[in-house]
């Protein structure tokens, strides 16, 4: 940790950070500049220490700048797990050699209009099956999901395809109950600091798939997925879905590629790139599918649905069952690029 | 509602659309133009057709852009009640000729602390105490908080002190039983679309202290109060506590003052601003605590510590109790301007 | 145009927009509702009538807004071009089958430097090479580039080693100077909306290269273009650089990768991406580089320096000679994918 | 500056880093940590040192960030120039005691239209006109002002009416020719990185009113001041005109009036506010000036039209001359709690 003193900081106000800091069993290197004065804590503070240094510090007389010299997440770090994380889902491996494509209607509908989703999803070679019970909505007045009918939907549809499957669970309350129809608990993008559901699919040890909040910043981002590591639960996916954009003419959010090799770079776990969501339209749903596969994504997730005029949520965005297979074409194309199966 | 086709959009195309309005109960008004042709229905959908159409509308061939020509929020809007809401809170009354102040620490630490700064509170003539029980951290590692105990010291200094409470609830299992100790439930930014949470503050009757979120729009908040109303709770407060920044060098957030007057006009729901996360920074909470009285808002919370140094949370953006002191004498001295008491 | 009033509005605010409407030679078409009345244009106004009459009608009693539902920008829509630009600089075709590699140095620093970047660039297979005479920086004390010595530099190693230029004019009194060492004019992101240069960069006829600025709307983007249009020079490419970031933790700005399929749709113009800037970071060069070239980009702008460590401007994102070939070799490899040419 | 090394770095790259800090005539302060070495340069580097280390070092290998601890700005800065700037425009002072309204329309549009907004400007107490006659227009087909024209007639408004004036210049070859009719030059949100127009805006002498960039950070708008400053020009005004809005539906930028204090704070240059373009609808422009004035602003630039349904360019948000009266009284109003004059 640097701190950086004001410019005009007295000498008592530089002697009480240095004893604060020996205070907490740390020898600070003073750093005298012509200018002004900075102080260095050479070493490795545990994450609780560094987060009340900061605090207390900041708010120190003298003090201009804190700023830490390492990340503030651990468990989600690759420095400290440093091959990728693959994760196994009844035996489907994520993270691995797979490009793992995620396809299925916003919301399950109906036994008749998800068992349709789940054919076209199986027909196309993809393995897992999305689509949701309890649905987040930005209006009070738009359709909420099918709640636990949508989970007894989703349960029966993939006993019968044999399909894998991911759900949303909006609340702490609720991971139990959702866990038990679904494969993958999926925390969404509004979620994505809830802090308590966090914790709570955290202790269920079931594979989770958390969603980027649309203004949440990298660090933000894997110290959420710290919350369900710290929780117990290595196995955590991490989406990029659009973060939140100045220009909403053309597309809903801004689809941030950069965030894959970043995430990456900075972490073992899997990324999945979420385009739909990203784009908000249909048509640049596959150019950035293929792009994120190139970019280094471990797969994708994609809004498909039977009849997207019918759709009772997110339309918009879904592809047709033709353009979802095609799509899997595309992608099967380009896999040997880099060396993964689809 | 407005559908703009597209270019070159075949009259089949268009017909599918009219039809799917006549299908619906409207008459749509075709408008040719030289270049596309738009088509209006000229008519007040309700709120859950207005959703649904939108996404049907859009997903069809030939459609390129769906423009609601009215606000998706009803209870929240002004033009359903015209005169302020004034909310009562235990015979304070917030929204009218009072300018609410909130102040306190950011987390309840200890009883002694709490009383320090409620003594405080009531000695500078605030009304309203708050402090975190439950602390929503973006890190694991950083103090979540005492939890019940937090909420019975936060009790047992009201009772001592004569202060209203607002404290921070997050989850909607958790409504009850936070309810029980404080006078207002505060919503925090990163639940606001904590739909689960919402629904449950508005079935408890509760005043409601709603954030916005942080790259939430002014719809999207607007939306979020929607949930609370219109699960029977017409006690909603709006709290604009600063937006997402791109520049954060100097202020944590952006603190969006012009929010103030376009809430106040589109909503009749009391605003209060928050300058002490809206900036960050300690010295920056007096000018835009001011600034925001004169905008028009209702109310301010503001951080404030007896020993900002020894914080476990936010320690660099708390005022001390001398300088909240100073902040509400200043107040006190603006307040004819706006005619309003402090 | 679409006008929709202010709920409550009365009959002679609606009658007195229409009124206007109908000076201006247009039929209004007043579409009532149950809450609020909506007003349309069924006609292609000409681009000087729909922004006069937008700033009239937003400014009139009782209007709520405006929506236009046509884009404002003409020349540079694939609306009146529906063929792809293909742009001829000295026999070297961009926008056609071509995939464009634009590399090289961000500064010309000495003719040492530039002439091993050029040897370092033809020795890898691209045909452009760039490198800045003229640098804009952000501070007054950073290296401002070599002028008019720069040039000439470029022309000299231009003429030695038959590669194609391109670098940056500043002001539109500079146009005619530049344009006589350089085969294509770029105009930089602080530059996107310098509207005198803009004209004069039209009037060369020279192919101009316009970079995106950090906060230009894909609408902004393309008027600017339409300014080059506009001005009689058809030669345009349009360059995503990256937008504003509010994470610049990891990257320096946020690669927008959809504005290539949104941009490939909504004009005929050639667009580039530059990975370079739109990261800040050499690393992530390459992935964005190929994720452009699957998303449907004519080409990639990318920053190359024969000694990072050792660059007046920008080291920390210029990939080494080594890199950038094998680059190069990538992206050939990828090519069959999208049918083009390296 | 300190240099932060990556998890890892071997012994010869920190080496390397603190043998290229004694090249530079610097002892290097290497800050061993558990988990990584941190590099710290204990004195004042020079503008230009800062910046080609920072360049440099970032490209070295085994480098993760290179932070700054002092600011890139000097002669913006307070910490070299401790008393507030106060500006003398032929006898008026900016700056001081006085809070300087700028009103006027967006346009010169005609002599009568520009005498009658003078005469309301000067009837209400304001003291300095402004008006565009070069107008940077996002499209090549809105009115781009009447150029010379323009600047003669805003000279004989000026010469009849006793008025200080502001006008914009958009290019540095135009400097000269607006210098000679005007008092101000105001250099507009888009040009604010036009460096060539910076310097010569600072060569000219001339009080220059510079604009924020709507995506520009607080170092880069102080670094653009730099130029003017660095060109031996002292006399710069710094403008708050709103910022990227990722919510256009109800303002069109987001005005950032915690930059306010934050500019006092940081430079001892005035700070003026500009609410017409910073929320740009004319009901918010008045709580927002006010508001201006409480948060520590010097002036605010109001736009006024006499007949805002006729203006040719922003009618939207531009007073009415009963409006703009009444925010004089206003501010009047307010003006004795922070102590100056209107």
């Amino acid at each position: 940790m640097i701190i950086v003193m004001q410019v005009g900081a007295t000498d008592e106000q530089v002697q009480n950070v240095a004893q604060l800091i020996r205070d907490n069993g740390y020898e600070p290197l003073v750093l005298p500049g012509e200018g002004r004065v900075a102080i260095g804590i050479p070493a490795s503070l545990s994450n609780e220490m560094r987060t009340d240094m900061e605090v207390r510090i900041s708010a120190m007389e003298g003090v201009s700048k804190v700023t830490q010299t390492s990340h503030p997440y651990k468990l989600a770090s690759r420095e400290y797990h440093k091959s990728n994380m693959v994760i196994d889902v009844k035996g489907y491996k994520i993270g691995g050699d797979e490009f793992a494509v995620m396809g299925g209607p916003c919301s399950v509908e109906s036994y008749e209009q998800f068992l349709a989703s789940a054919q076209a999803i199986k027909a196309s070679g993809a393995k897992i099956l999305r689509g949701g019970a309890f649905k987040p909505r930005t209006s009070p007045y738009s359709f909420q999901g099918l709640a636990l009918e949508g989970l007894k939907i989703m349960k029966q549809v993939a006993d019968e395809t044999g399909l894998l499957t991911i759900t949303e669970v909006m609340s702490g309350d609720m991971v139990t109950t959702v866990a038990e129809y679904t494969d993958i608990l999926q925390i969404g993008a509004r979620s994505m600091q809830n802090f308590p559901l966090l914790i709570e699919a955290g202790k269920s040890g079931k594979p989770v798939f958390l969603k980027r909040g649309p203004s949440a910043t990298i660090d933000e981002f894997l110290l959420a997925a710290e919350y369900v590591l710290n929780a117990g639960n290595p196995n955590v996916m991490l989406c990029e879905r659009g973060i939140i954009a100045f220009d909403r003419a053309y597309t809903r959010n801004t689809l941030d590629l950069s965030a894959v090799p970043v995430l990456k770079e900075a972490s073992h776990l899997p990324v999945i790139v979420d385009p739909s969501h990203g784009t908000g339209v249909a048509k640049y749903v596959t150019p950035m599918a293929l792009a994120a596969m190139v970019a280094g994504a471990d797969g994708v997730m994609v809004e498909m649905h039977p009849n997207p005029k019918e759709a009772l949520s997110d339309g918009s965005q879904a592809l047709t069952t033709e353009v979802f297979s095609k799509l899997m074409d595309e992608l099967r194309r380009l896999s040997p690029f880099v060396g993964r199966n689809v």
